[in-house]
């Protein structure tokens, strides 16, 4: 059997992540025999599920620093990657992560205009640990939070001006242009079409 | 007035933090007219509160990773500098703290042999950010524990092996070495020398 494979969906709010974590985790099964061990960042622990909900919510009196947050995200991804990703992998399972480091990269880093900090903490948590395949669903951040409210209200990060959102897709495409390992889906398609790409990148990967 | 000054009092278990503390506070209050603002760390801001609590809580199933453990500590740490210390400091109060980052320096860096990570998230958090005066109250782990165990049950950090704290305490003393603005107390001596010293060397410095 092939070795075991990390494999992350990213993408802005709205990009059409759930349906395409549904379609890869069928594409995963059907590959290896087996369900895919499904994480979602922040969380995936008890510890980090318990850290996301500190970063879900805004103290009006203890406003979340851009240090603390990314800070508390990448205590976050430490204890998914120490305690769940790598055991999974190591005893031979395939792991299908919703979001993972380069949502750090591309929110804190692009969006917020923290990327030194971000690198930094980045580089001394994971120590060169990343996904073997990353699927970015690009999609135009007007047309994404479109979608995203139609689902209802917006959390704290999705209040955020669109200008984040710009400089955060912006920042997506350049991680992904010099990285190999990370594939643009185009994801203002209809979601028909959105699958079908990400069933050809995949076929021709795994 | 003179510029309002951070103030930090360090040491392991049992050092005698507290009572120096008291002195300290009282010391600073006679200086300035004014009580400074007390913090203690991890904690500090009702983020941080949580966070602390978080990283006192071993999960059996999801053991605190080293990694996020130093993430969890350095986000706390982020938010007491950003909307407390700094603000304080920036209306002219004194602060007084209740350990500060010497403290991940000598537990996570020293006792837990992380230096690398625990300094790059130092740096890239904190951006030379630092006390005026740290206090660090020096005692051999034997006779610090002696002390905190017979003030009754020791958490998760104190249940560390002996050795653990012999690198705390060699690198807490390292780095006092290399820092003039950290002032080694020997506070193995009775509760009254270990004041006179403290306030010796504040009569010197204020």
């Amino acid at each position: 059997m092939s070795q075991a494979k990390f494999i992350v969906i990213e993408g802005l709010e709205g990009a059409g992540k759930s349906s395409a974590i549904a379609l890869v985790k069928d594409l995963m099964e059907k590959q290896t025999g087996k369900a895919p061990v499904c994480t979602r960042e922040p969380g995936g622990t008890v510890l980090a599920e318990k850290i996301r909900d500190l970063v879900k919510i805004a103290e009006a009196d203890d406003p979340l620093c851009d240090e603390a947050e990314c800070l508390l995200f990448y205590a976050a991804r430490a204890q998914l990657v120490e305690n769940v990703i790598k055991p999974a992998l190591a005893r031979g399972e395939w792991v299908l992560g919703d979001r993972h480091n380069l949502s750090s990269l591309a929110y804190q880093g692009g969006g917020r205009g923290l990327m030194p900090l971000v690198k930094a903490i980045s580089d001394a948590t994971l120590k060169g640990f990343k996904p073997d395949i990353t699927l970015y669903l690009d999609v135009p951040p007007a047309l994404g939070l479109e979608r995203a409210a139609s689902r209802g209200e917006l959390d704290r990060i999705e209040q955020q001006a669109l200008e984040f959102f710009d400089r955060t897709r912006e920042t997506f495409l350049a991680l992904a242009a010099e990285d190999d390992t990370i594939h643009v889906i185009d994801a203002s398609q209809p979601m028909s079409e959105v699958h079908k790409d990400i069933q050809s990148v995949l076929q021709s990967l795994l």
